[in-house]
């Protein structure tokens, strides 16, 4: 009897039978002269009960132990009293009468209890981190992101995909986001990057020959740090050779539909839905809708073009668009002052206000009611749908803050009024994005995704006359209202590739200089390819149900992008800056 | 019929059926008004035939293809004429009859040929390492890179072990090699540092509660690069729980196991040989030893101890050893001029000279055999087992030079003489190995392996008397001469890293500052834990049988750390540097 058991297999079976366990003493308690102790492992929690009349010397041990010591405890398996069986754990009917015991290690008094659910201060928890990691919840959360990463793995390994590692030390490139740079002590006054993404490497695979490649790659972006955002983070990078788009939306959508039944025993339906880039922007006010609630942005432009309202007419002669919500069955449940905080809501998106109407009757009732003629209250409540009892909430603005605050007001009043189904997994493809965005701020146009993405065919002749309106051929996957990933096919030959490099305002050595070595690569034998990248990190937090990414990954950073776990960044000696051939500005030494 | 074929699995069964294909013109040979192309995917290459009695379209588009060209060609499979079937291919007994064909994409003249075998300079191969990675053997390099990484990974998981990713921007620790530092640009004048090993993170892992981790982790070492170093490695990285250092290394033996059948067909003995470092150390003069041939040091101190031989003397008297290497039967095959050039190797390792002594029937002879009593020659023939025609080469010195140079010289002849049997994988266990090791130029102990290992439990009181002498649970796993990697169990008692890094001359506040995150975790219930980190670039390029790491790293650096592909290390902008609130040394700039 030398084997370990894992403490949360014990079952009925296991009765009269004598274990060996090991594990951290998740609580005790003292009972009549016993002393009960929650023992906790990798697999779960087992009771072991220390009873003079089984074991005085364990009983004595016991008494000295504390919360979080780890022991190791040698007992027979017992059935539980019908009185003291404990539903809720799975290994509650049994329990263990130990015969020995050695504490392993002590711990001190921990800073805060090893418990499901906590409401500690997060900054004490990230210090913490090794003590946060052995509730649960995180448990649960990284045994889940293994199996999704292995899921993964088996489907794209069946394919024929091969897992391969591109450099972390790599080149900066100055379009996209900020880079981490890393001094070269070999070469000084030269700079490594830490890779945004494996982009340009997987693209060089292809060019390799290698046709199918993955890889769940890390990548790095030193920017401004949101709630969501880490400046390390992981993502299910794949490229491949000489298939379609559509060849490369089924291969991901079968790959999500094995994660889903594997990790969360849930059949996906496939094909998934596609969406133009258009319409869900039309639909949703949203490049990644949340399908799982209607909530729809609704189009009056036509009905009120001739409106005396001078919001409307504003939008409109501006170029804009007039949009409504209907919020049905709400008239009621809003007064004025909660419409007033929905209005200071939009006005974080750019809107200038919020007009609303209330639907009494047959007739719509509101501050700017006086404003809408007969017709048009017919029109709109025609277009809406709109019943008694609705609340219809207006936007009308440039087009963009028309769709940003009525999108992100729907996502609002959608989780406000429990509109939303949680059980659902509502996986959208959103299509045909625009390859361009004009930057105001560089008066040029920039790369909407990257500037190696391949404009649809039958735009290609408009980047020159109107390259705002040429469509890529790039795909988002989107899961519930958050962007998994996308991918686009690129841009294969030199003359497409210099084009872009053109239209995105670089010079020809400019494009040399920074590109120089993927232009040289077209031209010896590039096939057409193309791919996906997903995050990880947001997989895992949707799939786990967390409600941040730090919960996703192992070792967080803050906001500031500190580990205040092992306090990094820190300060470095002279002698290494030395060597390295830099020094820190002298306002901040 | 539009489903793509792989050119490398068309056999005799498709004869007579359609194919379409996709992939790279290996090579074009024009022969009697016919054009046979070989065209190359990423599973092999298949013959092209382009006749005019066939399709006279795609004869002409195939006479301006050239090499390296892409193809989409669809054709008709036949069997070859017996006359030209070529049994060294795969599909050497099938043809394809192009019926269409067009250039997906085209080809300039390849920098080098893609061919098996190539002596073009290295860097013009990193240059254009895409065209280089197009080559069979590298292909199938990579190939196995995938296979042995799958295979750890389905070993690991099957036995429960959780895939993890440690962070890659980490804290700066001082001691072990030279870190690669990140600025940071939201904490001005601070630094992140890139791990040499996941080491501190795997073992906050276990005191995480997760038990079994695994990574197959990127690391980085700004050393000065040798042949076989990379400034980014990759090691199979494993931790665990409540098991002895036996189990740690069964375990390993098990996985390593399963990689040699699954990836090399070959069935591994196991348990795996074990050796304690100072029996390697004495009987091969390496902490690694290849023991796939025999050549043994022989020990003769105790023989020679009275020598009048100067030599021998006066490495005796200063505490050295004599050792020699029995080279059988290379008597006559060794002149004066062959052993000054041995002379010279070993002087490379710190050897004086080289003496020697060759077997002419029962008697030694040579320019030391006038020093040489009787019966030390009788001793020496004895314990060497020297018979007529054997050639004796002595190191004498202190015992570490004797170790390195007759090391080196036994390897050196294993190669030269042929004595290695290229076909065995000899994998060996070192153990026990020193727990510290004196530095002569800090005059003090350092960590011979870190300075979390644990020391072996009868020589912990040694750690105050005899420094030198306490051995580590420490365990390398050696393979034909390579480390492989190596592992341990971790100190898991604050009291005694306490007293580890006492022994280090760490003042406490010193240990507090760099290591207070991990002293701290070890009072709060850390679990005995332990474990192995093993090089994955090294396993792959010994299964592969190739000769340099580079090979087996997709995109890998030159010893001067650059990359010569992207041109990384770089100059980068003074707007970047701002932002990172660092500069450049003036002499650099």
């Amino acid at each position: 009897m030398n084997k370990r058991k894992l403490a949360g297999t014990i079952r009925e079976t296991d009765i009269e039978s004598t274990v060996l366990l090991k594990g951290w003493v998740q609580k005790r308690r003292d009972l009549g002269g016993l002393i009960f102790i929650d023992l906790r492992d990798r697999s779960g929690i087992v009771q072991i009960v220390f009873n003079p009349d089984f074991s005085r010397d364990a009983l004595e041990i016991a008494e000295s132990v504390r919360s979080e010591y780890v022991l190791e405890v040698k007992g027979k398996v017992v059935k539980r009293d019908e009185s003291t069986v404990n539903p809720s754990m799975e290994t509650g009917n049994i329990e263990v009468f130990a015969s020995e015991v050695s504490v392993l290690n002590k711990a001190k008094n921990p800073p805060f209890l090893i418990q499901d659910e906590s409401d500690v201060a997060e900054d004490l928890r990230l210090k913490y981190r090794y003590m946060d990691l052995r509730r649960s919840p995180l448990q649960h959360t990284f045994k889940m992101r293994h199996q999704i990463t292995q899921s993964v793995r088996n489907f794209l390994n069946e394919d024929g995909y091969l897992e391969m590692e591109t450099p972390i030390l790599t080149k900066s490139t100055p379009e996209g986001a900020r880079d981490y740079l890393v001094p070269s002590r070999v070469h000084p006054g030269e700079f490594y990057a830490l890779p945004q993404s494996p982009q340009l490497f997987k693209q060089l695979i292809m060019m390799g020959g290698f046709e199918k490649y993955y890889q769940i790659a890390r990548c790095f972006r030193d920017e401004d740090l949101r709630a969501d955002r880490q400046p390390e983070f992981t993502q299910i990078d794949i490229e491949t050779s000489f298939l379609s788009s559509d060849e490369i939306m089924e291969m991901t959508e079968k790959m999500m539909e094995r994660v889903m039944k594997e990790v969360k025993g849930i059949d996906l339906e496939l094909p998934l839905q596609r969406m133009p880039y258009k319409e869900a922007m039309e639909r949703y006010g949203s490049d990644k809708p949340d399908t799982r609630f209607g909530l729809e942005l609704i189009h009056v432009s036509d009905i009120v073009v001739n409106s005396t309202f001078k919001v409307f007419q504003g939008a409109l002669e501006s170029g804009g668009t007039v949009c409504l919500l209907n919020v049905e069955g709400q008239a009621n449940n809003y007064s004025r002052k909660d419409i007033d905080k929905l209005t200071d809501f939009v006005k974080v998106y750019g809107a200038k206000g919020l007009a609303w109407l209330k639907v009494e009757g047959d007739d719509l009732k509101g501050p700017i009611a006086k404003f809408i003629t007969d017709e048009e209250k017919a029109g709109l409540m025609e277009r809406a749908n709109a019943k008694d009892g609705d609340l219809l909430l207006f936007g009308a603005d440039k087009t963009s803050i028309v769709y940003d605050s009525l999108g992100a007001l729907r996502l609002k009043l959608g989780k406000d009024l429990n509109l939303i189904d949680e059980s659902k997994f509502n996986f959208l493809w959103v299509t045909d994005w625009p390859l361009l965005e004009y930057d105001e701020s560089l008066g040029r146009y920039t790369a909407a995704h990257h500037p190696f993405t391949m404009p649809v065919e039958e735009d290609v002749e408009k980047l020159s006359t109107d390259p705002g309106s040429v469509r890529a051929i790039a795909y988002d996957l989107v899961l519930n209202g958050y962007e998994l990933g996308g991918g686009s096919l690129r841009i294969y030959k030199r003359e497409q590739q210099d084009k872009m490099f053109e239209v995105l305002g670089f010079s020809k050595e400019q494009a040399e200089e920074q590109f120089g070595f993927l232009l040289d690569a077209l031209e010896y034998g590039a096939p057409p390819h193309g791919g996906i990248a997903l995050g990880l990190d947001r997989i895992v937090m949707l799939l786990a149900g967390r409600s941040n990414l730090r919960d996703t990954i192992l070792f967080p950073k803050t906001a500031s992008a500190s580990d205040l776990l092992t306090n990094a960044p820190d300060e470095v000696s002279d002698a290494q800056l030395t060597e390295l051939a830099i020094q820190v500005n002298s306002k901040y030494e």
